[in-house]
């Protein structure tokens, strides 16, 4: 993605500025408009403050049009591939795009539920959500009234806001927007990090489906190189980890039971804050291991 | 089934002691017989060494003919239903009376390449195999030579024999055959036995099956009333421990998160010995946890 | 001790019975005189009720003539070697005979300011405490007003007859005056119980003196034969186990570092249930421990 | 300490270098002066290097008057004050300036014997030794012969003028001459790091005395903001760390047991390398910890 500093934006003329920024609320320029004369921004912050206050300051009709300006999730818009292309890329991330007939069906049902009793699609930022996080955010969102509805789907918009300005505009300050996942592996039998270990990450999805989100080996010092996840929203949903503990201990020679007591284990967790740090580490020998949240 | 007290097997009539114990060796009456004299015996150790040491001392030909009673694994006599009530029955333990069609097939080409190798059929004492272990055994011996798949035919009808004697006869002493598997879980939030937890095992097998052993809910003291296994071999093989632990942390009212990081606890682990004593706790937080091979 | 049966209660002529259970209420047969007719008992715990109610039922003199029947603790009737053979050894269970001038000092103070507070001397089941239990209950009972400490001193004197009835009496139930001490070493490094270790326990003291309380080696299973404390309460307290990972590893034959990182490992812990059962389990490995309250 | 820098060093006068660097080897300026000519240094390793050659390439007799020039452990000297500035630093960085007359004695003896059948003094980098692990060494070492000694005598030469260095001279690249203690506290009954937690680092001998080495309160990433051990070698010795876990957790409004199971956590262990980096976390519920040698 083309991406441009808060320093051009800031300098630009009028017309660049609000191309630039028209997309960061979905089709409506007119947000990245009304900001323009409180240029200039020193802080990425200020600039987001100032779109959402735009929105959050017009009338109830222009509102409800941003609203309805969003595609269904999963819908027709994405099969046919005419959906903007922040939309495209936000709705891949979730597997969106990788939909069961089954699945499709699901989503189509619960769209046309969801228009028909509130009258304008279901917004939720999905770059927050497994597919599983968003089907129970769906069902759950049923229930409200629609007041409650307008709200949610403002704040998820203005989620949306923020992902968008922090992938599309550099600046010397950061929107708490990114979450981080980690590991790292003790090797609690002799006492030094266990490195070398081959760690996956898988998201799990309650019908039993399992996608890898991530792969690595453990450095020297029985991290990986790159946290799991970063620079983005952990979406939030159930994880596995997968650590390959009985092939590395026998790489370093130690005697094991045949099979192995511990061949890979599993460490299962769920993420319930996207823009959280999640630190997962295994302490284990041939025998035993101990798993937390850690920090 | 029908069991005999060793008493009553001393003090039988000959035609009823070498009837009892016709089928402790496959259709091998003579082995029975031929230990008749030896009575009375005072524990049931001895009597079984007793027959051991009839077919030790046995020619090669008598041997070979006992090995040859024994029908193939997974084989026509399986789907037929004409197998002994023994071999029925330990064949059924392992799943080998529940495969797809697939697996039918390999353990179909095993046994042909088996016979028409060695000239005998592949006998292994099933009930100290998973269905995965069975195959791995198998693909490992059929690297053995002849001398050698002679010597493990008898070694592992000696275990079929030990199981079978284990199962008939009641007597003051106990042949060394059985293991456990039993779990323990701690919640180490509030100091005291988890109860009311939902604990369940499965089988694992490298295709990725699974298949439910046992399934139990903690009591007062954190453990089940039975082991999950007990009184017959540990299957060698994968095994998974799935322990609810966020349901359990929510009806004692903990504050949680949503979803709670730990919902169901997977504890995954090999037995390599199907006699010995496997006991996995679990120690529990709703942000952390440990397990080992405990005593 | 002499011990005597319920059973021989029962049949007793009553100046028998009255002599055997004269001293359960300090001095005062008329406890005991006042429950023979309710005899037979058939369990400990109906004797124990029938003599509580007795005094329960007597009237305020009476209980004060109760309660003033019990010696200072650690007063001058202890140095003197005057006091009633089960306060004598009462008393010397929590060490109250071997203090330091400094103690003994503490002790009068005490002891005098609570007497002529309240008219009475100050009553504790001192097996259920420590030397540094009984100082802060002192000091905190001293805070409450005079019928509180009368309840105070009749609760007390309760639990000192239960302990001396069940010191005294052979019976067919036992009343729940008995605490549980143990450990259990579990070698996370080779996956089996750390047989031969050596177990110390200490009870500590806020001046930092610590007494031994009980040593063992771990057994077979990695328990000492003998649960570290057990057949009475366990006194409220402080108490470190101290257990010797390092020269068990060493006996292993486990590379060490030099000196071993884990050399005695300490456990420090407090009792606050004299009645209750600890189990505080140590999973080691040479570089890595656990402990935790168990069940 | 005045510090020079590298660079100042290589354009300093020879008089100037010699002066500034004549300390570094006890009383022996020649060293710095034989490498006058290899000016400029790039990196501290290479002027190290280079001194530690020339008193290698020096004859037997300059290396034994090197060696003598050290004065005595704990010696006269040290209670006269007439130490080089250097040795009164280190002596006292051990404790060696505050010996009970006892140890001071045991030194005594140690020196005479030590000197009576070497010929020369007892030469330990005591930077990288508690109390107890030089007389530890001084026992272990009088048991060699003299070639071992003049041999361990100059090595430990190498290790006292590495530090030096290290403390006098400012340099682009750092001599592997420090190692690092720290601590994490986890608290595992709410998943996030325990801030505010006290911790105590002490130094055990054998005789049973501690020394308070560091002192500090977890923040909010539950760590120390400095290591409690940095910038210079851990000494060899028996530390216990000391974490109020009972006093943060009642700060943390959680319902404990009175008193709390857990109050002062004590982990005690040994460090083997001098230089090595020692991580050892606390990882902690009211009920259960675990700590292990981290990285």
């Amino acid at each position: 993605m083309h991406r441009i500093s808060l320093e051009q934006l800031n300098a630009a003329d009028k017309w660049s500025f609000v191309a630039d920024l028209a997309d960061v609320f979905e089709q409506s320029p007119w947000v990245a408009e009304g900001v323009l004369r409180q240029r200039p921004f020193t802080t990425l912050k200020s600039l987001y403050d100032a779109m959402v206050g735009e929105v959050s300051a017009a009338d109830a009709a222009q509102q409800l049009a941003l609203i309805a300006a969003h595609p269904d999730l999963a819908g027709k818009a994405a099969r046919q591939g005419s959906l903007s292309a922040d939309s495209q890329q936000e709705q891949t991330s979730s597997g969106l795009d990788r939909l069961s007939d089954e699945e499709f069906d699901s989503f189509h049902r619960l769209n046309t539920e969801y228009r028909s009793r509130f009258g304008f699609p279901f917004i939720i930022c999905v770059r927050r959500h497994s597919k599983d996080s968003i089907l129970q955010q769906f069902a759950k969102r049923l229930q409200h009234g629609r007041d409650a509805e307008i709200m949610a789907a403002l704040s998820e918009i203005f989620r949306i806001a923020a992902l968008r300005l922090d992938q599309r505009v550099i600046a010397p300050d950061q929107l708490q927007v990114h979450g981080q996942l980690s590991t790292h592996v003790l090797d609690l039998h002799s006492g030094r990090p266990a490195s070398g270990v081959s760690v996956e990450l898988f998201e799990l999805s309650e019908v039993g489906n399992t996608r890898l989100v991530a792969q690595a080996r453990t450095n020297a010092d029985g991290r990986t190189d790159e946290p799991l996840i970063h620079q983005q929203p952990i979406p939030t949903g159930q994880y596995e980890l997968r650590v390959s503990v009985g092939e590395y201990f026998k790489q370093q020679g130690v005697a094991l039971a045949s099979p192995p007591f511990l061949g890979v284990v599993p460490v299962r967790f769920a993420v319930a804050e996207p823009e959280s740090r999640y630190h997962v580490p295994l302490l284990v020998t041939p025998w035993a291991y101990s798993t937390y949240r850690g920090s």
